[in-house]
Formats: structure tokens, C-alpha cells, sequence
């Protein structure tokens, strides 16, 4: 079945396709007298925003949201907060072609054998651009979870090239448009990403988002694990087909001592010598950092002509036309930040529900 | 909150610590008239059950299955199936030193933190003994998928050493206490894991499975993607630290054509000319086989001194003795395809809920 | 926790205050490839609209609704649709008064108490204007269940003047503006409902919904019970205290002879004798018609004063102006007939999901 | 579907069947650290256990509750709490005859129309016998609300006859086998019930139950409003068939005066003057006593012959033989109360979930 909403308590319910008139979400469970305001979203909305370089989807978009319920004289009231954003450069034109053919890779074929009808414009309900739900209700759920928790997010890998991490900075990331924190890597990427859009083709990335401040204590030991609900969370995000928490799929190779964080004391507190688990330990945080990593694979909206089926039955060779993101994972950076941001709400909520405490 | 749910239509339910008297789950909404008895589980707890080579631990549990209800005459109802099995090889005294004190890279400290208390037996509720209720689940569920449907793991992975795919051979997974699929691997990790035991160490792995003949259609656009929920049910895994669907963490590198699986037609049907998808567009199966791997890391419990701390504030070295998997990896294997086949089963009966068929 | 989402698989999210810019729903769940378009759904919008006679609030709303996603070409896509009305006749000013006092028998107390904010426009989440959500919402829902199961509402009491169920005709029903189902009944309402409303009062009303063609087997034994579902979803209605199914609180006077619905046979078929069980045994329904009663207790708003007190605690006496209903279970019965129709499509999705049948 | 799990953060799932080995449940979500053992959770099943009185079902059960998980050291850990109860007389022999047949008003036909496949012996799932776990499951949601809240119910009708409520007397409801508040009723439902049991039959009940000490501000506006979500639980019980809050339906011959409860201010404190609305307002409790009635019809099993139809389609008269509760209604009253604890408790933690406070 359709399952358009996510979270226990902070829960968050999504609609909308990417030729449709708006999309729009509906942020539920929210505490109330959260001061909120368009302003407080719309920041993370523009750094995800596309057409604001090169190596990203030409679309226009102002992706200006507007806040329709739940906030009253400038504070949350508890009750459901309605986001909505105008759909305004949809440009249909540019998918007549895709409506009889599927590209390889992407979700058309699959929708198609599920409901037997899609909405093929722009990818309809499969396209990115529902992700800006996701930013804007990323934005409520970093209120909920206060200035004390900072969750950021940067692009460690294109293609073949990965960023040394020696050199990370985190003030890096806001100063080019891959949000890379290793300098040394942006002239890199912007000569192979160039070739890449020139060609017409596509390449995938690797994203990392971290959480500070986060206290210990949330998540829960079985199926409700924090680290569940983030892979969950970041699996979902369109073309992300791995997640790993903390040292990942690296930690297969450790022999125990590698893996164990040693603890301290420090100040009469438990000081972690380091931070292999990233931040959860069965399923709980620790109170250390935590450590997300997910790939992006390759658009497969491209120029260069792939082998395909139509959906009279024919063999094709499909090309998509129209205007997309040579690398879809750069926009995916906001997007990872605000899963995150929600499934630590959610958590947060749901641990003083039981705990009876913060 | 504890939520020891998991699933939507296909529900299961755990219960049970490791010292406790016994374990068990219930599993909800199992469609009625398919038969079942205790002989349909039993296979697939045996699989997973310890003690049967010197790489795992030596507690010696009979794992012998209940149903105490929802099966009648030997078909289910359609009413909650309980499963139940007796703790039968506990030995307490094994544990009484870790209740002073947080075993690094376990659960031990986390728990402290959110509950303030623990049942610090053998781990309690965070012990991988939980997880020979997610099989028998899973056997239930390969009940509801039906014999079309066939799921299996195997190994890919201990420590350094990775098997060579190109001598993959599913017979053999059936020949070796490591469920390899690499007859040549056998004799390299057995030496390697013994080295490993003797030491006192212990190794991470990684898991890969397979579910063949799984029809087109299953999961949903968002949020309840087939690879967001199964992302989440693996990392749910004791243990688990990264997943990844098809190529996974491999397709960041991949430039569009590396990546989209081409589409030609064979028979009149839709054909798919490579899997790097993993048999997953767009959240939903594409009728490809559905490929996951996940990472375990090293037991955390391990007969090597650790720097931690104790309950009552003080700096410690700890030991962990007692019977302990050196890689844990290896039971995973028979989760592994028992979350698959949960998921899997509960997809498919929200799909024809949604849809009316099959 | 706020949750303003309700159904399983056929899943409604409401959102929108009565002042704020716009109400709205997602219906989530819904299966693909149904014909829907606003014209579907304007109908019964109609049928609950304020302001058709001198008996309902004379707040003027045009209650367009427009369809913002989940419709493709004139058909479902199985993906959320977003529905949305706008506010257009707020006249805030009529409501300032009561941000300071708390109406006796109103949210405003409650909301207070629970939230520390309210938005006291025209009661804000609470005003019965969300159940215009509802309404479109059961507009889908009917679309589900198809045009074998018919659903319809009536009114079958005011205050103390009950109609003659001999009487009951359910074209007279459509011909009079109290949804009263016995043609002698309406001039008593009339001129009964003209006193109270000149005298600035307000009264009760019962109403009755029923299901007809739903099939046999649509429920669970336990907790999803069709009935327990049905009486979650009428009490939710503003208003609302009591719910009761067939014969309700009668059967509680009742012996055994008299509460058993005798069964023979006919033509083949199962024919019960009688339906004082109200269609539903053990949680599932039988086949017979499904009746549900509710009663909607008098509006609090009205222009008699009743003592209170103030938020700034003070005792005052509190008289609302404004646009009221005199007899707001009058406008409850279209929002009656939607919820059990969402209520029904929800378990005929459950139902099918489970049993792979329909 | 099926869905045998009923709470958000405090979630009570059961299983098992009337003549299967044993009953059990799981609560999950409970709060650490509560002080729990068997002997907090048997008087409750005591006071629900059959057998006890001549007007109760002969059938003789222990009802010996056993904590299999979840209690650790004599308190509660925060992981899942299973409860078990063996049964030990089950007497299936009496039950043969209704494998053929479909008692009227019982679930039997139901069940057989959905499933197509019963446990027929002893009602198999229907059977009252499952409320045992909801009382157990009460009397953990008692520990979570703490000594402030009190829980209590009373008979207030069996068959024709009510009580006088002016007579009320809550020390009463203890000294006789009808938990009936009023010490006048007691002989006459005495002799009442006892032709009932001779002559075979069968009678129904009306129970009340109150909560007293329950703060302001539980319940949600919509869905998950505290009396929507307390009728579904109450008509959930076996053989409920309405339900009503405060004045109930009465309140649909009520004008605005006389439903509306004054405020008052008493030592700085609102002091409502009535408890018409059962104090619950908008969904949201306001301090005052909550207030609950249901009707229980009566049991569809007696010896008194009803027609029907058989399994195979044929014509019979049916006679239900075996141990039979005359008043299914007096047992329904710790059941009563059970379900509003749940309910309490499940509402308190989300309450503070997502308001942070209590």
C-alpha cells in the first residue's frame, strides 16, 4: 500500500508530483509554542533549491513555502502544520516522449507494473523534487529539536573522487556549490562534473551527515533503533541505494579491538576515546556524534541512449531530454540533513514520552 | 518508546530477554488456511542455532519452537500466531561481572543511559538470542510468500577476506558451518577464525541475501519503499552497521551507463539485461532478483581488555568472559533471510490490499 | 500526541483551522485507476455547506474543493491525494471576545489546559468546519467501496422530539433540510428549531447511518473489531458521546431470545430473521445492512449566558455571538455517512490485504 | 486485516484462543523502573475470574498470571512485558456440536465468512476468555499512571432492572458478585438472574466506569481524541454494542443550559459546577472524572433453541450446551475498567511526549 508518512510521534505525510500544481506536506505531533515562521524553513529550502549552478537541474523554481495551519501569532499551536509550495516551472512539454517508454534505472517500469497508471511527468510522485517536503519538514523538526543539536551534512565523494578528510572544513561547505568540505577537491569536481554535464551524462556521490549534541538515550533496543529508523530514513531518499552508520561496511574487515570505542573519564563524565559505532550502540545514541553516510547513485535521466522497452511492447533506445541534475546527490545533501533532523525529533519525542523526562 | 513491533500488515511482535525464562513473538495478520506446524520453523531455528561449530558460541539451546496459538487443525486462522521457546541453557554466573560495568561497543552503556536500568544477563534484551524469534517469524512468512518465492543468504565476508563471487556455488552455503558460497573460502576462514577464537579476538562480516521470483509491484513510492524497509529491517540486526541494496555503496563510482540496467524483451517480457538495481526502482520491485548485503561488526564481547568505565564512576579494563560467537556475522546469515522474507510478506499483502490482487 | 490521521491502509490526514487560510486532507492508501474528479466530491461538500436555511450557521463558505495531487488524467494514481478548500468567510472580528473567556462545554479550556496556545478564531481546530475534510475524504472512500455498498445518514431526533420510524422514507430525506427521514416529523423540527433558535439556544440530536451491501467478513476479532472502528470514528466527530451499533444500549434490556437474529436459509443463502446485531457479530460484518447511531450533543456556542471564567482568572459569565448552529448534529450527517464510509473502504482494503481475495 | 494490538506508545498486542494451551499479551512501552510482580496484576484477573459465583460461567480457571520478560530484579526495564496464562480446563468435548453450526449473535458465522476456517472449540478466538489479558495488561497501565489516578466500575443495569443512583455506595460494589454500587439492587438482580440461569437464558447489562485524579489536558483534538479513542476501546470488548461518555445520549435531548457544565473558580482553582461531558471536552481531558458507559448485550450462548443454518447449509435449531455466563455483563466490569487504564496510560505518555512535561 501507499505509505506517505513517516515517524511515530513527529510525524510527517507527504503529497504532491512534480507536474501537479503544489506539493505540500503536514508536519503532526508537533509541541507547541515553538516559535516558527516561513523564515525558518525557507533557509533550507534555498540551499536545496535547484538552477543555482551548473551542476544542477536547470529547473526554476522559488520554492517559496508557505505556512497554511498549526501556527498561530508566531508560535506552533500543537495541532497539524500544513507546508505547502507552489509548483511554477513545469515546463510539460519537455515529457511528452517519457509517457511511452520507461528509462532504465528509473522508477517508471516499476510504477507502471504497480498501478498500472503513472503520472509521467517530471517523474510525478518519483521525482526529487518531492524532496523539498522533506527539507521544509526538516526545518520544523531541527525546532523541536533545539539549538543544542546541530545536524550538518556534506558531500565526501563524486564519482571516483573522493574528498581527503584530513582537509575537513566544515566553512568549506558553504562556499561552493558542492557543499565539499575539503577545498583541495572542489577544482576537481567542477572540471569532472563539467565533462560529465558536457557529455550528457550522470555520476553518482556519497553523502555524510553528521548530528551533534544529540543526548544518549534515544532510540530503542528492536526495530525502533535509532540506526534502523536512519537507514530507513535515508534508504528512502530518491536514488540512495546505501546507507551505513558510523565506520559502515568498514567495520566488517575489524578484528574487535578496532572496533571497540575505548571509554574515559573526563571531568567525571564518560569520554569516548572514539567513534566507530557513530554515535549508537543497540540502538541507542550515545551521546557522541552521530555518523551517517548514504550513496547516491547516477540519474538515470541522461542524454546518452540506453536500451529500453515501451509500453506498447517495442524495443527502444531511450535518451531523456529536458533538464536534470548531472549529479543528483550534490541537491541530496539538504535532504539527508532533514531526515536526519526528523527521525532524531521523532525519537526525541518519543523518549520522553516513555521517560517521562527533558 | 520501545516499539518491538515491526511491519504493517504482516506484523511481528518480540519479546524476551536472553536469561529470561523464555523468548517469543507474536505474528499478526498471517492471511488464514496455509499450513503450519512447529516442523515449518524448526528448520530454519536450526540453522541459526549456536553450538553447533566451534565459530560460534558454545551455549547450547535446544531452540525447539512453540505455537501456542493462531494455528488450528494445521492451518492458520488468520487470528495472532504465538511462538514461543524456552531459555534452557542460561548460566547466570557467566555475567555477574558485567553488571558493573559498560562492555565498549555494546549495548551496556546505552542502555544505562535511556532506561537506568538494565538486565544485564547475558545482555537481556539486547542479546542476539532474540533473533532466533525473527527466524521463526521468517518462517512464517515464507509460508505467506508462497513457494514462488525463494530467499537465501551466504557470506561474503570475514574480516580481510571476501569470497570470490565468480566461484559462487548455493550448494555449497549448505556444506560449511559459515553458510560461503565459495568452496575455496572455507579452508582460508577457517584457519583465519580459529587464530581469532584462540586470541581471544573476534572478526566482522558481511552477509549478502537473495530473494528470487519476487513479483513486480511490491512496495510503494516513499516512505514505504521495498529498499527503505528493508535498509530498515537489516540495520535492526544486532550488530548490523551498514546496508546496501544491489551494487550499493559501489554505484557512487558509477557514472549513468555503468549504472542503468538495460531493458530488452524476451518472450514477449520484459527482460533486464544486468541487476544493478537490485531488483529495486523507484521503492518497488521490478520482478529482478532482490539483492541486499549488510555489514556485521565484530562481537563486541571478547576475552581482550578493553579501556571503560564502571557504573559507579570509575576508570576499568574490560573482559568479557563467558561463551561469546568470534563472528557473529556468520549466524546473521538465517536473520538475514528472515527479515527479507517478513518484509517481503508484508509488502505483498499491502500490495494486494492496495490493489486487489494476486 | 497530536495524530490526525486515521484507517490503516485507506489512511486520512486532516489539517486547517477555521480562520486560517485553507482547510484540507491527504488520503493516503487509495487503490489506483478509480475515476475521480472534484465533481465527485463536490456533492456531498454541498450537502454539509453552512448557510442553506435559517436551522444552520449563516457562514457563508463556497467549500470549493480542488484536487491537488494523486489524480492523473481523470484517474487515482494510488498515490496521496491532496485535497484542499479555502477559507473565504472568516470575519475574525466576530471571535475576539472569547480569546480571554472559555466557553462551558467547548475545546477552549481543554485546548488550553493541554497546549498553553490555542487559536481561538472560530474555535480553530476544533470547529467543526474540519469536518469538511471528512466529507471529501468519505467522497473517496465511496469511490473505493464502489457503487454496491450504499451509505446513507439521517436524522432521527432533535432535543426531545424523535421520528416515527414507521414512518421512515429515505426520499423524504433529500426533500427537507433536516436530513429527517419521516415527512410528519418536519414541521414539529421546524417550528421546534425556530424557538430555540430565537432564543439564542442550542440542542442535541441523534443520527443514523447506514451501510448497505457491504459483504460479509470486513472487520478482525479483536481491536480493528469493524464495530470498535466505527465507534472510534463517530465519537471522533465534534460533538459526539455516544455511539451504538444495531440495537445499542437497548440490547442491554434485552434477553437472550430477543438479541439473537434468527438465521435460515434462502435461495441458498444465509437470510438472517432480524438485525438487531446492527450487521456486525464478533467485530465482522454479516452481510446485513450496518447501522450505527450517534448523538451530537447542543452546541456550546449560543447566546445564553453561562458562568465561567477567564483566562487572566477572573469569574465571568460567557455569551457567544457570532454564526452559530442551533442544532449542529443536523450538518453531522453527512459527516456521519463519510466516516463510515472511510471506516469501510479502510477494511475492505485490510481485508483483501489479508485474505488475497476481492 | 488482523490487528490484535490496540495503543501508540503504550501498546498491548494479545493472542491465543479460549481452549489452545495458554493466553497471553505483550505490553510494550511501559516505562522503566515501575515496580512490578505477579502479584500487582492477579487481583485484577481474580476479581474477573469465572467460576466464582453461581451467576458466572462454571468453568474453572486459575488465571495464574506468570511475567516471562520485561521485569528485572522486581521492576520494569523499559523492553516488552509478556504476560502468559495457562489454561488448564478446557473441556473441549462440550464444545463438538458448534463446530457444525452457527450459534445466532455470535461470532461463529462471521468468522467463518471471513476466514473460512474457525477454531470452534470455545469460541476459539471470540472467546470472552481473552479479556483476561486486557485485565492484565490494565493493571500494568495502573502502574504507569501511579496512585493519583483511580479506576473503578460498576454494574448499573442488568436487563430491565437498573440501579438507583442516589444510592450509589462505591464500598458496596465489593461486597457483591455483581460489582453492583447500589446494596437495594442486589437482591433483585439476585432472583432476577437467577431464573435467567435456569430457564437457559441469557440478559444483558449496562456497566459504568470512572476515572478519577486524571489531569487536564490528556487526549488530542482529533483522531486521537481521549473519548473517540476510549469508545473504540470499550466497544472493542466481546459483546459491547454502545457506548457513551458523560450524559451520553441523554445529551441529545439536552438544550444548551442544560448541557453546558459552568466554571467556577474554588481556591484559585476552575471547579466545574456539573460533569455532563464526562469530563472530556474537544477530546481532552479537563480535570474532571471521566465517565464511561457501555452495554453489554447478552450472550448469544444459552440453552434456549434459536433457529440457524449448519456449516454444511441446513436448516437447524441451535442449543448452545456447555458452561455459560447468564450475564456476560458482570465480568465485563474489571474488563471495563482494564480498557480505560490502557487507554489512560497510552494517552499519558504520548501526552508528555510531545509536550515534554509530567
Amino acid at each position: 500500500m501507499s505509505y506517505n508518512t513517516f515517524g511515530h510521534m513527529f510525524r510527517v505525510t507527504t503529497w504532491g508530483e512534480s507536474h501537479g500544481p503544489a506539493i505540500g506536506c503536514v508536519v503532526d505531533g508537533c509541541p507547541p509554542r515553538l516559535a516558527l515562521s516561513e523564515e525558518d524553513i525557507q533557509p533550507f529550502l534555498d540551499k536545496r533549491r535547484p538552477g543555482q549552478s551548473s551542476f544542477t537541474t536547470q529547473r526554476r523554481e522559488a520554492d517559496q513555502v508557505r505556512i497554511c495551519s498549526g501556527v498561530f501569532e508566531g508560535v506552533t499551536t500543537g495541532t497539524p502544520i500544513s507546508l505547502i509550495i507552489e509548483n511554477t516551472d513545469q515546463r510539460s512539454k519537455d515529457y511528452g516522449e517519457i509517457a511511452q517508454t520507461f528509462r532504465p534505472g528509473h522508477a517508471d517500469f516499476a510504477y507502471q507494473a504497480k498501478y498500472g497508471v503513472r503520472d509521467y511527468r517530471g517523474g510525478g510522485r518519483s521525482s526529487a523534487r518531492e524532496t523539498a517536503m522533506r527539507v521544509a519538514a526538516g526545518a520544523v523538526a531541527r525546532r523541536v529539536l533545539g539549538d543544542g543539536v546541530r545536524i550538518r551534512g556534506a558531500l565526501v565523494q563524486i564519482g571516483k573522487h573522493a574528498i581527503n578528510r584530513s582537509r575537513w572544513d566544515w566553512n568549506e561547505v558553504e562556499r561552493n556549490p558542492f557543499f565539499a568540505p575539503d577545498p583541495e577537491i572542489v577544482p576537481v569536481w567542477e572540471e569532472y562534473l563539467g565533462g560529465i554535464r558536457k557529455s550528457g551524462s550522470s555520476v553518482g556521490a556519497v553523502v555524510e551527515v553528521i548530528a551533534e549534541g544529540v543526548p544518549a538515550g534515544l532510540g530503542a533496543p528492536l526495530y525502533s533503533k535509532l540506526d534502523a529508523d536512519l537507514a530507513g530514513a535515508l534508504m528512502g531518499i530518491n536514488a540512495v541505494k546505501a546507507v551505513e552508520i558510523g565506520d559502515g561496511f568498514a567495520t566488517a574487515g575489524y578484528e574487535g579491538l578496532e572496533n571497540a570505542d575505548p571509554m574515559r573519564l573526563q571531568d567525571g563524565e564518560v569520554a569516548f576515546q572514539s567513534n566507530h559505532a557513530g554515535g549508537i550502540l543497540g540502538g541507542i545514541s550515545t551521546g557522541q556524534p552521530i555518523v551517517a553516510r548514504f550513496a547516491v547513485k547516477p540519474t538515470s535521466s541522461m542524454l546518452l541512449p540506453v536500451p529500453s522497452v515501451s509500453l506498447s511492447g517495442e524495443e527502444v533506445q531511450v535518451v531523456t531530454k529536458g533538464r536534470h541534475d548531472p549529479c543528483v546527490g550534490i541537491r541530496a545533501v539538504p535532504v539527508g540533513e532533514a531526515m536526519m533532523a526528523c527521525v532524531l525529533a521523532d525519537h526525541l519525542l518519543r523518549h520522553r514520552g516513555q521517560m517521562g523526562v527533558m
